[in-house]
């Protein structure tokens, strides 16, 4: 025993946070209580704030406390274009691309074993978005895992009746990583993936 | 522009948490928003109380919500002992020791070019705890650092003329390491500190 008990609640709350073990969340109270007050306060407001208004964008799915997140209210975004992703965080990682078509947001991957079917992710809600748009191409951008892989084949077969072109993020080997360090099965799909070099 | 103003606010405010950049923030804040939005209430709600109700022991000046911290307020513990740290987080550290006595908890170390001398890290408390105590012992266990030696210098010249033993925790090689990854000021102290093997 050495902390009082509301800083040992203060370090059990953070300990939700991912990544954040005892230690860390140790140092994180300490901090706050003894050198960042006005930080600390400042967070407490903006998280009640979040968890209070932000819900999810009725187009896309993402989080937004606006009922249209920033990515859909956007008139001058590629409304021929629709990136399906797994998550609001892969949202971000596709922004950063230079990508600005539209999005949708999966709840996660299907994982029958877990009994999340089509219905718990959010498919039949991806079906009505893609027969509302005028989409001419739908990218599935759920990522390059198992579970990841087989979502994406359950929406190309889903979609394979519309008349939009289904389209996945290639696989092949991540820029800057040495040859030897790439597994097995990325090195198989980058060498079945080649492509003429341009000169 | 990815993220709706709540969730960017939210992201910013979890960036004044030590050791978390802009990558972690971002992980931090939709895992709440999106899967943990219990566990993101009570933490909102530990530190707004936390924030309220901790101050500073008024004997050890440790962070405490108590008039008196838990070690402050422990009957059984040794009232010959009063170990000197620099921060609240040392108390527990030394507490994983097994030490039984009283803290002092300074306010950091000494730092004149910053403009903190005796009176901002709470050495004048310090002394009247000592005139206040019935200790024999004196432990300064600030940190093994330039501004912690001098620190600690400044303490021991300090109570030189009181009746209490001043002690400074020894330096030496750290257990469990390698020899050769110890730098050579450490390895100076652990050789002049020496001492014949009990048989
Ligand atoms: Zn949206
Ligand atoms: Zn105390």
């Amino acid at each position: 025993m050495s902390f009082s008990p509301l800083i040992r609640q203060l370090i059990d709350a953070l300990r939700i946070l991912p990544g954040v073990g005892q230690k860390t969340a140790q140092r994180m109270a300490l901090h706050l209580l003894e050198r960042d007050r006005s930080g600390g306060l400042r967070l407490a407001q903006a998280l009640t704030h979040a968890l209070e208004h932000v819900g999810h964008c009725r187009q896309c799915r993402t989080l937004s406390e606006e009922e249209l997140c920033p990515q859909c209210a956007d008139p001058r975004r590629d409304d021929s274009l629709l990136c399906v992703v797994q998550g609001p965080m892969d949202v971000f990682a596709i922004e950063q691309t230079g990508y600005r078509g539209r999005y949708f947001v999966l709840k996660g991957h299907l994982s029958p074993l877990d009994g999340l079917g089509p219905e718990a992710i959010g498919i039949p809600e991806l079906l009505v978005r893609v027969e509302q748009g005028v989409f001419e191409e739908v990218i599935i951008a759920t990522n390059p895992t198992v579970e990841g892989e087989a979502t994406a084949h359950y929406i190309a077969q889903t979609l394979a009746s519309s008349d939009v072109t289904v389209s996945r993020i290639a696989h092949g080997v991540p820029l800057g990583g040495e040859l030897e360090l790439v597994d097995g099965g990325t090195l198989s799909h980058a060498l079945a993936g080649r492509r003429p070099i341009d000169l």
